[in-house]
């Protein structure tokens, strides 16, 4: 897409410091790292998010996620890794070209994770899990 | 692994409210959602994190997650979704058995993200990733 950042990173167009290249993803750090060595794993065509990206583009997505992870693992000395991807604005997506964060983390970096809203009521859980599984 | 919860959810020892089953993966609600329909999609045998899980493994459990996500996002009219993994205690993970967060978002849920903590210094984000590009 022609004023998307990430083709244009993908492009060239913008200067970014690449990590990891093959046919379908590009891998590169992230601008403003939540801990240094944040990456963005991104499909080099553009899709916006988890719902349109094709299955073996996702894959491959995933598959270069898993090699960077244990890279930044070991050579980052990070005490733990998040992989994260937001899809849509409500779920804080703000470039809308799929990706997926690695965030390295370390024991006394400060951020702490979501917890639990509310339990589930009586009943409740099933009658959730029915309406997902009639739309798998 | 003999005193793992996800393992004993598996062989079904311990109750939960399945919402996907394949040979390799098992999805089910998080007990302790952040939102309603929050899922979580595990890998059948034990492994623990992203590093270990091998890789045709991690791709069953990508392959369950888009597929899960797109019936959450339909059927619980979801305005967003986080996927979310986190690796090791010092990234947030509790039971160590591998798994893949699925989490509903909606627009007024309360929640924020992460944000960038600082830029890269002068040089800095070079360095890093060639710290990493040679671990790949």
């Amino acid at each position: 897409m022609n004023d998307c950042i990430f083709c244009k990173i993908i492009k060239g167009e913008i200067p970014s410091t690449k990590i990891y290249e093959n046919e379908d993803v590009y891998a590169f750090l992230d601008i403003a790292p939540i801990n240094i060595g944040h990456t963005l794993v991104i499909p080099k065509k553009h899709f916006v998010n988890i719902y349109e990206t094709p299955e073996d583009i996702m894959l491959s997505m995933m598959k270069a996620t898993k090699t960077i992870s244990k890279a930044i693992k070991s050579e980052l000395n990070a005490d733990g890794i998040n992989i994260t991807m937001n899809n849509d604005l409500a779920a804080g997506q703000i470039i809308f070209h799929s990706h997926i964060h690695i965030i390295p983390r370390t024991t006394d970096d400060g951020f702490s994770l979501w917890h639990g809203k509310r339990p589930y009521h009586e009943g409740e859980s099933k009658e959730v899990a029915s309406k997902i599984i009639q739309a798998l």
